[in-house]
């Protein structure tokens, strides 16, 4: 049987390149970078390296990239990291302080926000996507408050895709920042899905923090990043052996981070050709679907990455028709893999304004380096089919189960 | 040049069994265990095997394995875990809870205490070790107060290989919470050090939290796991997707998570032999290093890990002795690694009453699977020269440019 692998959303295989460059590190160059002896800095030096290529890629310093264990620690450490450090600052306790994000981010943001939330340790502002799925910048920068320490949005939507306008905010927080001589608000996206994609010059973002994982980008699963640009004052979340500028103790994941550098230099490296063989893909594939009836593209259809299809099925049951596709060899997904266990719908096309229903019956295909032009057809193919053959099996009754 | 790493304590290379264990789950098995589609379920699968083979080997439950990544976030979740836990439920706030640790923890539990303590949040003792680098369990038990809510005490300690009485501080806890009808205080213990060597049913041990990593036992690095007794009440430090039972979010590293387990599987199946086999080494390399004049053995003679060699030579500096003998092909350390960068006196030294000189002058040879009998007379060989030369430099100068 054909399979097709459509869910590099999710997580993507490591890169044989990427493999190859780690191997050294598992058995050989295997010291502690912390180690003083001749083997461990050996070890210390290959972090090095590829600190300086990641900073390069970034266009950033080397002293700012914190390597971290994934997406959603560091994605953690940006929130928690910017809060405690302004809670341990202001010890009056007169001001709250006031975050912003939006109502389609990650759950590695969506939940250690709710938390301080709930916990009383700050005001939070969840800005609505319009029904495309993009934020809108103005929105956000009225949004800011004397007391907001930081702004984080997602760069480019795990679920839908859809690309936010990061520069657009970043240049008016430092407006904002400019008049009224103020150090905050911090400013954050989680780059993990966007990166090999989209531009990551956090120069031109405008970003102080900026996330980034292995696990995407054709590297090791347990790595990331947190960019952290001088002078930001943030607390670390794991403390210890003083690792990483202290912001993140323990002993440093020698081959990941080896594996880490060198999968953000490979998709940089074919950034351009892989972003215009996958928009073509990925047309292909929303024109082939939306040839069925009572469908409708999820998000954005040109300010999306080049590797997202996301489709509601009206009357069907996302989760029965992933797999019936998984029947037939291909792999695709409901919602993000990390809430795919959970029945609710999800927040994502919530947000957009849609009903339960559309929610319900979303499915999220993801391209990537091994999708060809035939795994698009084969799915265009297939797909009517199943969507037929769901929709005659009582819709009413499939529905009925969540409501 | 011979070659002879006893740096052990610091990291293990990956043994060659566990590397082929995790190879296909990085490009092969490579799917997001929270996909619900047929790969992501074979991850999934491969996951739950793993988790069964370690709660076996600890002698617990499947669902009390917490995935990590790596030993310091373990040991920060046991402790942060437990006090946030606490907090929330105490909202009346009356009664400050109270930790009990050690002097000689690994920083990945003192940096997290000091921490709470130094916002306010906990009440701290620190139970100092007798000479021998052992704690008194009396001693121990004898610090419970009615708002204790955790013990945390290292298994075998990282620097001077001292083996501290658990299971008898276990039993005293359990009965102390029978007697007080508490479920407080918990008890935890990092058993970094002393998996492959000891014993580590959890049921034997007492513990309620247990804290191991991949990078200490021959397993990869940027893995580890916190056992969660049962109906333990504790918070988790990472939010977002909701992995690993809501109490460690982020994408399950499945190549890590095989490769923790293997390593885990491979150090217990040649326990018994090993052990015997290093503590032969072990008492040989001790014995001959203690010829040389004004050295002492750090740590109880036989009551320590059968891999842990610590001694002070007296009069010279721990860093050149460990700089001449790398120069000499030798690998080891001063103190831990994940200080060793730092040039203040070992805080495991000074807690045995020894002198700053002394706790200067230490040098940890921590054995392994690699080590042999030709690398233990080769140190004793060269040790006396080096030595002998480095007193010879002007000692006092030396110890001068740090005090």
């Amino acid at each position: 049987m054909r399979k097709v692998y459509m869910d590099h959303a999710a997580t993507t295989p490591v890169d044989p390149a990427v493999m190859k460059a780690m191997t050294p590190y598992f058995s050989n160059i295997y010291a502690n970078p912390s180690s003083l002896h001749s083997t461990g800095q050996k070890a210390l030096e290959s972090v090095k390296q590829a600190r300086k290529k990641i900073a390069e890629i970034l266009n950033g310093h080397e002293d700012e990239i914190i390597f971290t264990s994934g997406g959603t620690e560091s994605d953690n450490l940006a929130v928690l990291g910017t809060v405690s450090s302004y809670k341990l600052q202001d010890t009056s306790n007169k001001s709250k302080p006031h975050v912003i994000t939006t109502e389609i981010e990650h759950h590695a943001i969506l939940e250690p926000l709710a938390y301080l939330e709930k916990t009383g340790k700050i005001e939070l502002t969840k800005i609505k996507p319009g029904a495309d799925g993009i934020v809108d910048a103005k929105e956000v920068l009225a949004a800011i408050r004397s007391n907001t320490i930081l702004v984080s949005i997602i760069h480019a939507n795990n679920e839908i895709g859809t690309i936010q306008p990061i520069e657009e905010i970043g240049k008016g927080i430092l407006k904002w920042r400019k008049a009224n001589a103020s150090i905050y608000p911090y400013f954050h996206t989680d780059a993990c899905q966007s990166a090999g994609y989209l531009d990551l010059n956090v120069e031109k973002l405008h970003v102080d923090l900026l996330t980034l994982n292995g696990g995407k980008i054709y590297g090791p699963k347990g790595i990331g990043l947190l960019f952290v640009r001088r002078n930001t004052k943030i607390q670390p979340i794991l403390r210890g052996g003083g690792q990483e500028k202290g912001l993140r103790s323990g002993t440093e994941n020698v081959p990941s981070i080896i594996g880490l550098a060198k999968a953000l230099d490979l998709v940089f490296a074919h950034k351009d050709d892989e972003v215009a063989r996958l928009e073509f893909l990925r047309d292909r594939l929303i024109k082939g679907l939306l040839r069925i009836p009572k469908t409708r593209l999820n998000g954005h259809a040109e300010k999306r990455l080049p590797n997202n299809v996301n489709i509601s099925f009206m009357d069907i049951e996302g989760e029965a028709s992933m797999l019936y596709l998984d029947a037939k060899g291909v792999q695709c997904s409901t919602g993000s893999a990390c809430a795919s266990s959970s029945l609710d719908p999800s927040h994502v096309i919530l947000a957009l304004g849609m009903s339960y229903e559309a929610a319900h019956g979303s499915l999220r295909f993801s391209l990537g380096k091994s999708t060809t032009k035939a795994d698009v057809d084969y799915v265009i193919k297939i797909m009517p089919g199943i969507v037929e053959r769901l929709r005659k099996m009582s819709p009413v009754s499939l529905d009925m189960k969540h409501f």
